[in-house]
Order: structure tokens, then sequence, then C-alpha cells
């Protein structure tokens, strides 16, 4: 299905960096969820360029609805988001040579779309088009929280210092809810500016740094995804890793469960007489494919910003020849605390997928039926 | 689309443990692909367990092709292919209780199935399915063996043995090819035995390792895949998480990415003339979702068996109280190596469709047209 | 999706005439479904030849289910139908000449395989592989009857003869659910005879009639379907070309609402209090794709079988030479009777999935929840 | 998939009648297809109310790509178009009742939405959604085109009076073309006339008139579509059933086929030593749900308008009670004419969509690759 992913809720990403507009188009979604534009604000505020580490901080992105929304509310119809590309000046793009920028999908773009491709500042790659993603899943996000499903994102690590873990413990949806809010989302307060020094002293060397991202999702009903395919891991991975820039995604414990003994991994059961209960969560709220009624929990790792200042071999893609590649202009030295919203945007479309294919589309409904 | 994956290639699973018969319908491949039933039993032996960690080498499945194949070719009709349960004798499942196994899928079943799943040796989940699997990924392998498209998967850790890495080695297809034909396959042979003394270990403790497999493909054509969604990365974690035990999946240099700077991360471009290729390959074949021309490599982490012989702490599903588990029969202490030959399947049914949604149904051809 | 139909829940078909075996998965269903064997060995029985028409009344095809069920419910798992070929003795197929029956898929079969199609008999393409279709479509249209959506088809026109039509009249469940099981379903008994000489004595002359078969379905819940792509006559239209012959469908008052005025096509809408209604049912049903809670109507053009015994102008596709063609062996004269079988088992499938959509995959569960 | 279509290539359609835009997103193009802005203006203005009936001819729509067109061609990526609705003033739609216009879908999107929807002038269920439909496929058909597969579509009947067929007549590609640029086209010119003043007579009475289009496809590869669900008949009547109005499609002969006999019916085939061909289009150049290389041929049923001026009974559905409903403003008394343009619409998304299931993305691509 190429640039649209779900079932029973889908969504369709287009647009270009330096076209006229970037957008997605949610469909499935019932009437009757509440549209809270200050929240869906929020969320691309959040995936905008931080003032701890841009010098600058700019206004949020101005999204228009086209479609699907009617007295503030879902209709039901397929709600179209569209954001206008403002600053989109005839920069020099028609130079003679075309450097492909190493890690970037310069040479990739041009391999699939046979030169084709609208290449200024990555076109249809470029992590633009994730405000986009963030703003529908804000509408679904909004409407996940109403039904009591939250989900929130943290910097585990990020050049080479650490946050701590969600861990074991039992967490406020307060707590998991105020992530989502934060530029720079992390547990342990004092680790932020650490890791924004690092960040600095890389963006001081022309270089950037990466990171890894970790999430939880309070309140997910069990029963839900499917044994073969579209297990929850597989449906959120297949989602997570069309964030720009995500190598690696592990669930529960992860990789470190693949060096556990088996008594050790494994989640034993306790009924505390009204529900069951694991007392570990190396599985992540994920049994078999499907929800087990504990958190979810997983990690992605997010690469270093493939943009950096220091000269890289390449290949000019015009001439077909070997080349020296300097980049100029503004980049982010690291990107990993951005990401954290686009993981946020496409979690809540995926699990509302999942929750529509098995409770039927009204299930979001949050408005009182007329 | 639950238990069907795909989009121009499909596979759809079907089967339960101990039900008459597990099988895989595979639909969207050309006709004029060369059935070769040695090769099919040779990859469902791989899966079987081995005689180096098992007492006994057992006869592999036999599986029996329903559809899709005349006069040894594939006919471009959907390809069914089905493995009876030959040992499905009534095992007392009918006892009063039915203590969920922790980290099984025994209690997310019930709550998705409603009770009225066929919980006998696990299922629908059962590990058992993944021989279908197995089969009809056999036919893709070999079709896009036949492409020089080579997919080789060893085992990178097991039981805290590491096996060395692809790494940057430039790898020759026969060398990768010869890992789907191993027992256990490792790329140094001696690791192989360190790992086999953990694993026995382990069983004589009643207890169980996992470990991580590394994959790695050759030949892949460049320019494959989406930039959104349907990512390479994308498909092939949305696949391989349907492999039992799969808790997480990275391309390239992974999780260890997020700990780089850009400057090391980077896969600089050269060029000779011919060929445009990078120096590095941290990105792991695919930049942008989308193929590059490198070998794609990933790792995926697999949980040790739940299925160990030490007391457990669980619940009673059929009365909803505590009790305490203990496992009796015969159960594998580990099952890495034999997960491969599953990841090798699934790899090469989402590597099919990628290139069948690129290039068209026939691509796969090979047989002449008559 | 080729071989596959459905959103929420799917039918994927395999099999060749004289392959080993024909079959259906149906995925998507809820635990729960009561499986009453009787009633897909009745299905089944309907759409085989009938005594009327052909010399010797067979015995039902033997189905046998290999996944999914499990004490008498279907598990929620995909269940998987087949139907063994038992009588596909080797026959000559391997004459020089292959000579393309006209109006069959022999030729077309070629263009798109390349040769490479199992040829005999039809292959995939002949009537035998609908007895799967309609085996896993009982399973699904006993559900719906649980429900009280009751589909029943009649022969509304055979080789010049009209039944008379559904109309305006409201019909007793039983009724409807009484065509499901006749041999010859007509509204007006005698018209059968009328329509069963017509059909012997186009077979006296070496020819075949086709036939109007009209479906009406009770109990629809209103609000199902969507107002694009999806709606529930696209969908059933979808499904319903899939019965080989079909060439035609029409909802309603169909083709000749294209005569009327405005003024006498639509459907005045009435309250009693309770629930809204339509004075005519012109729409079938259905407005703006969604179901309005009236009795779904359509018709569906039958042709007559194309294997016929006149001598017919054809070409060799082997040789690509013009040449005559001469049918030998037994072929029935018509088979708009038995298609009608074909016509509820899809319509049954397509309807569940719509509702699945909607109502979450449970809702057709017909058993308790343990 | 609710508001999407197709597999390869697929249109999502959203918007509603008074919301800000409507649009649709194409998905699946390959780079490298010329757009030709003049095309796709003449295609949306044959869909605009015409001089003929309406009484003034009012100014094309303006539509804007948003995404997917770079330097003149398609880049590729998701090509998304809008429409903005410039005449959205608020107009008293807050009155207390809400009476349902009876054959429209006020009262089943009620039932589906909730009440939620936006039901301003048939909101997403309007006619005016079907611009971004024709704008869309605009860009299809003219691809298709350049590659020699033309459709046509005439209107075969309206307010009693006939065009005559395609028949069995070999037509230009020129003749063919020029009824996708006609106002109101027809085969035979005068019956326009005849047709017109049918339609100019309902009118006079507040009443309103239906037709039957009849669209023809020249060029169209061989070996096209599949046997089961996707057949070239399902997947077409599936698109041109989300045209508003339609309640019928047939294919070749149709639903005149069923009262022929097998030796009539049958399309006897021949060749002239290069290509095979029969000698009677009967199955409408579709065996076995695939192309065989003759000429595309249906027939869709659309019914009058039901906006009409005389009164009617029907329900309010804010207050549940019986009510009188008399529709003011200007409605069209006929859309046959319009309906045509989005028939041509779907017809080429849906056919490009085949093409490429079978050849790759890229078979479409006009451009030289760079």
């Amino acid at each position: 299905m190429k640039n649209t992913f779900g079932n029973a809720i889908t969504v369709t990403l287009f647009g270009e960096s330096h076209g006229p507009a970037i957008g997605a188009v949610l469909d499935g979604l019932p009437g009757g969820i509440k549209i809270d534009e200050e929240y869906i604000a929020a969320r691309l505020t959040q995936r905008r360029p931080s003032g701890r580490i841009s010098t600058a901080r700019r206004e949020p992105d101005r999204y228009e609805i086209l479609s699907g929304v009617f007295n503030g509310y879902t209709t039901g119809t397929p709600l179209c988001i569209i954001i206008r590309n403002e600053d989109t000046r005839s920069k020099d793009y028609d130079s003679v040579s075309r450097l492909a920028r190493p890690s970037h999908a310069d040479l990739t773009a041009m391999y699939k779309y046979g030169g084709f491709e609208d290449y200024r500042g990555g076109g249809h790659f470029s992590g633009r088009i994730t405000a986009a993603l963030v703003a529908a899943g804000a509408v679904v996000m909004k409407a996940l929280e109403d039904k009591g499903i939250i989900i929130g994102t943290h910097i585990k690590s990020c050049g080479g210092i650490s946050d701590r873990d969600f861990g074991t413990a039992v967490w406020a949806e307060a707590d998991i809810r105020s992530l989502a809010e934060a530029d720079f989302p992390v547990l342990d307060g004092k680790t932020a500016d650490e890791m924004e020094k690092k960040i600095l002293t890389a963006a001081a060397e022309g270089d950037s740094v990466g990171g890894v991202l970790e999430t939880l999702i309070l309140g997910m009903p069990e029963g839900v995804g499917e044994p073969w395919f579209d297990t929850v891991e597989g449906m959120l991975a297949h989602a997570v890793f069309s964030v720009p820039a995500v190598k690696g995604i592990e669930f529960g414990a992860g990789f470190a469960i693949a060096e556990m003994r088996g008594s050790q991994a494994n989640d034993c059961l306790r009924t505390d007489g009204k529900k069951i209960y694991t007392e570990t969560n190396n599985s992540g709220g994920i049994n078999g494919g499907i929800t087990n009624g504990m958190p979810i929990v997983f990690r992605t790792a997010v690469k270093p910003t493939p943009s950096i200042f220091k000269e890289q071999r390449t290949v000019d893609i015009k001439s077909g020849e070997n080349a020296v590649l300097s980049l100029n202009g503004r980049h982010d030295p690291a990107i990993v605390h951005r990401a954290g919203a686009v993981v946020n945007a496409v979690t809540a479309i995926t699990l509302a997928d999942l929750l529509a294919v098995r409770y039927g589309a009204d299930w979001l409904r949050t408005g009182e039926k007329k």
C-alpha cells in the first residue's frame, strides 16, 4: 500500500519539502471524535526545532483541516490535514552537479524514481513530511487519551548519556502524558542538560549525534493484535520504521532478552482476583503478538542526523563521478528529541487501527451520538 | 489483513498444532517458477529439531502442494502447501485446570478468542505453524536464488557466546547460501560447539537460552521499497516479528548507530565507474526505506524458549486463581538455530513482494515462457 | 489482492480442477461461530448438478476443515476448508493441439500465465473451484442467519421463461431461507418446469442457456458500507463478478431505473414511530453506498454455459492456427440454478466483512463467550 | 479500505460539499508521467453543468496539485490534488428540522456517522466530490492515452431516447477520444437534441431523468486481471459503483446474454496469423476475469437525479416524524452526461492499477528516464 498504512484506520502521507504543501489523510475514524486544536498545535510544537539546541524558537507549523471535521468533531469521513510550505523560494537547485548526501535518500530516490524525484531539500523523504504525520497522529492520540490510552516517549540515551528506564515502575498517567509535552523529554531532568551539552559539542565540531527513544503505553486493552503478521510488534515496527533515521526497534527486554535464561525472561502471572498481571514485563505487554493488558514498552534506535558539516566523500549522481561534499546552511545536530513526537504519532495511529479492527469503527468515538 | 502478509505477493498462514493440518497459501507468484522439492525439504529439515541439541534426529516434515503447481512449475495461481499433523493423539487436554504458561500466548489467546481457541499445544500460536511458512518461503527463496538474490542467516550470539559478524567483508554467494543448509549456522565453526555447551548446560538445569540472529542478503536490486510505511525495514520488520520469540530487529549498525557521531555513521559513497557503492554499510543496504544496492543486513533478538522445567508462578485461566506450573514432556532448550530458517522464509517472501511491486508479477519467473 | 477478497473478514481461494484439491481460507472470523456440518453439506448439494437437468444425482462434495475449528466452533484463527479432487485420472491432455474453447478462459490464461497454467479441465478457472467458495460461504451464511440476516436467490429468468419478482412484497424469513435449499429455486413453482423444458430442449440441440438470478437479503442492519469505493454495491459487485459466467449486476430497480423519472424512482420515506422505512425499494436497500435498513435486492446476469456441442471456430493456441472445436463429454446445458448457491456464498462473505468492519470482529460470534 | 481504491495504484478521496476543499491522493504512479494541465481542465469541464441543459456555462473548477509533481512530471510520490469550495457561505443550515431527501444519503449518513456528518449540501456524499476524482483520473487517463489505451463513454439512452451502440464496429482512436471532450457525448449527433428535449420537459415539470452510459476501451493489453475477486469486471464494477447514482453495470452483451443460447453468446476465435481476435465481442473483452485483447465494453445504469421539485413524503430525522419535503434552489434535471466523465475517471484509475499489478510501477512512465 506504499504511502498508506493501516487496515481499519489508515493514514496516507503526501508532500515534498519544497512543494506547495505536505499533508495526511486519515480514514476510518468514526464520527464524533472531538478535535482539540491546541493539542494538535502542541504536538507540532514538540516536533519543531527546540530552543535548547537550535538557536531560535520558531512558531509552530500552521495546519489546515480540509475535510472530515464539522462543528468541532470528526465526521467519520476522511480527514485531510495539510501544512503549507511557506518558505520555498527558488534556491539555486539547478546547479550542474547533484552530490548525493551520504546516508540520505538522494541516491535511492534517483534509483526508484528515475530522476523525476523532487530532490529539493530531500523532497518526499524530508523530515518535514513528518509534521503532517504528527498533526494527523495528534487527532488520534487525543482520542486514545480520552479512552485512557496514554502514549509517552522519552530519550533513553543520547550522545552517550543515559536517562533512567521506564523499568517496572508503575507510572502515573500524568507523568507519561507530560512527556508528550516536553521539548526534550527525559525521566530524570538532569540528564537533559548533559545530553544537550553532548549535542552542542558535536555541533561545534560540525558533527551530529543520535540516540535511543523509549516509549510506554498505558491503558491498552488486552486481546488486541493478531498471532501472525499483524502482531502488535509487527504493526508498530512497520509504522515506526517510517520515522526517518530509525534503524532498530525492540519490545520489552528487547535484545537483552536474547542473553537471558528462560527462567529470567519469563513473566510470571499473578492475579489479584480482579485482573491478571505479570510480575515482570520483559514481554513489553505483548505475547503471541497480542496485548496482555500490561504496559506496552518499546525502544527505537535513531541514527545521528546524516547532514553534517565535515567534508564527505560522495558521488555526483548527474555526472556519475566521485566528488567531495561540503554542506552549508543550518542542520540540526540531533533530531532524536524531535523524533519522539513522530514515534508517538505513528504509535497512536497504529494502536487506533488495531483497536478499530477489534472493536469496530465506532469504538474511538468520544462525543455523544446524536 | 491479519494472517495474510504482502501486497503483490502474499502469504496466508493457517493451522493449529493439534488440528488436522497446517498450511500456507502463496498468491501473486508468476507462472514458471521451478519447484525444487529437495530444496524445500532441506529448508524444512533446517527448521526441525537438530541432532546436536535434541536427542534424536527426526525425519523432515512431509508437505503436500495442493494447488498452483503443474508439471514442476508454478502455474501463477495460488499455491497452497499443507503439512499434516501426524501425531495428534488425544491427550488429556480436558483437565479441570488450564494453567497459562508464562510468556506464552495462552492468556492472550483466551482474551482474543473468548475461550474458543484451540489451546492444545499452543494451537495457532505454536511454533509448529512455522513449518508451513518455511515450506512456502522455500519456494520463493529458491526463485530469488535463481535471480541472484541470496539470503543467509547465522547465529550471532547464543547463551553468551558470540559468533563473528558479517561485518564489512565481501561475502561469496556460496558461503551465504551454505548458511541456509546448516543445522546450526555460524560463521566461525568453533563457536557452534561453545554455544551448544551453553544450551546443554541450561537444559540440564531445566532452563533455556535465547540468542541473536544476523541475516545478510546479497544481490538485492537497488531502488526497491517505499519512502513511507512500506519501507524495506518496515516490511521486513513486520514480517520478522511473526517469527515466534522475536522481540527486536535492527538494520545495519542498528542500536549501535545511536551512539555514533554522524561522521562515523554516514556511509560515504564511491563509484568505480560502473557501480555506486558505499565504503561502509551502517545503513544495512537501505536509505530512505529503499535499497541502495549494498547487502541488506539485519539482526533479530530471539528470546529463550518460554517452556522451561522450573516451577513457575501462574494463573489458572479457567478458575481465575493463582497457581504453580510444572511443565512435563520434551521442550527445546533453545530455538534460535531453528528460528533462522523461519527468518529466511519470511525474508524471502517479503523481498519477493517488494520486487513484484516494483517490477510486476512476472519478474520472478525462471522458466522459459511457452 | 488477487485471489483474496475482503477487509476485516477475508476469503482466499485456491485450487485447480485436476489438481490434488481445491480450497478456501476464511480469515477474520471471531471465535465462537457454531459449525453446522449439515448446513454446509446442503449448500454444497445445491451447487452440485441437479437431477432435474442432469441425468443422475451425485453425492455432495466431501469437504475437510483443516484448521480454525475446535469442539464444533470456530476458533477465530484462519479456517481452511478443502475438497479433494477425487476423479483426476490422467486423461489424454498431452495431445499436440490445444484448442481454446470460445468464451472460456483458455486463451486469457495462457496470456497471463505464459503457458504454465494447469489447463486441464479449465484449471484454476474451472467452475469446480466454486465448491470451495460455497463451503466457506456456508460457514458465514449460517452465522448471518443466526443473527437474523437471511440471503435467498431465485432464478428470475431462464431460457426465456420468467419467474415472478421479489417485488415489494414483505417476505417471510422462512420463504427466503428455503430458496437456499431448493435444487432449482423459483418463487412460482410452475415456472421451474417450464424453464427445465427450455434447458432440455437446448441440451438436445447441443446448445446451452443462461439466465438471471435475483437475490434478496433480509435483516441487514442499517448504516453499513462506505460512501466511496467500499459501497455495499461496489463490494457485492466485486465479489459477484467472481462467480463464473456473471456478466452483469444491478441493484434495486437496476437498469430499469435509468428509464424512470425521479418522481417514480425516488423511495419516499415514512416512519411508523419505531422504524424508518421506504414506501418503495427502487434503491435496493442502499443509498449513498450504505444500507438503509430495507431489504437488499440485486440481480445478476448469468451467461449460457460456454461448453456446447456444436462445432465452433477457434484457434489452436499451441500451433497458433485457426481450427474447429468439437467438444465431447458431459457438460451442463445450464448452470444458472447452480450459480445461485455461489452468489449466496460470496454475498454472505461480503456482508460479513462489511459488518465486521463496522462492528468489529466479534459481532458474528454466536456461541457464549467462555 | 473505505475511501481508498486500488492495489498497486491507489486513489484516496476526501472532502465535503461545504467544507474548505475536496481532493484526491493518487499513489503508486511512477515518476515521469507528463502532467497536461489543459487535459485535466478539459475533463473537469466535461463534468461541470453543461450549457445545453443548465442555464449558464460556469468556469471549470480550479484545482491545485499539492504534491507529487515536479518540473511538469509526476515524481512517483503521492500526488495530492485539491479543489477549493469557493462558495460555501453560511446558509441557514441550523433550522430546527432536517428533512431527509428521498433516495439521497441523508438518512444513511446519519445511521453511519451518528449525527456527526457534515450534512450541508450532502457533505461527503455530494456529487461535487467527483470533481476531485475526475481531476485525479485525468492524470491517469492521459498517461493511458499516451500508451495507446483510449477510454470513451457515450450516453446510450436518456429519457427514453436511445443512441446507437458501440456494437461490433471497429472504432478509430480519435472517435473514442473525442467522446471524452464532448459536453453531451453521443455517437449519433441528432439523438443529443432529442435527449435534451426530454430532459428539459422533465425539468419543466419539476422532475428529472436518468440514463445509461456505454463505455469502450481500446488498446488494453491482453492478460491483465485476475481469475477470482480481482477480475477486470469485479474491479471496474467496484470502482464504478462509487459514481453517485449508478445502480447497475453490465459487460459485453450484459443482461441480454442471459437470454441467448450458448451458440449465439460464444465469441468464436480467429487468427490472422499475427493476432488472435474474436468474431463477436459478447464477452466485452474479458474472459475468466482477464482481458483478451478485444475492446472492453460496459454499460452503467444512472438513476434520475433524486433532487426534484415535486413534493415528496419523507421523515424529519431530527424529530423522527413524518413530513413533506419541497426542495428549492437549482438542481440538475439530469446528470447522466456529467456522470460519463466520472465513469471515465474511475475506469482509468482501475485499468492503470491492473496494469501496474501486472507490469510493475514503471509501466506507465511516459517521460525519458534521466
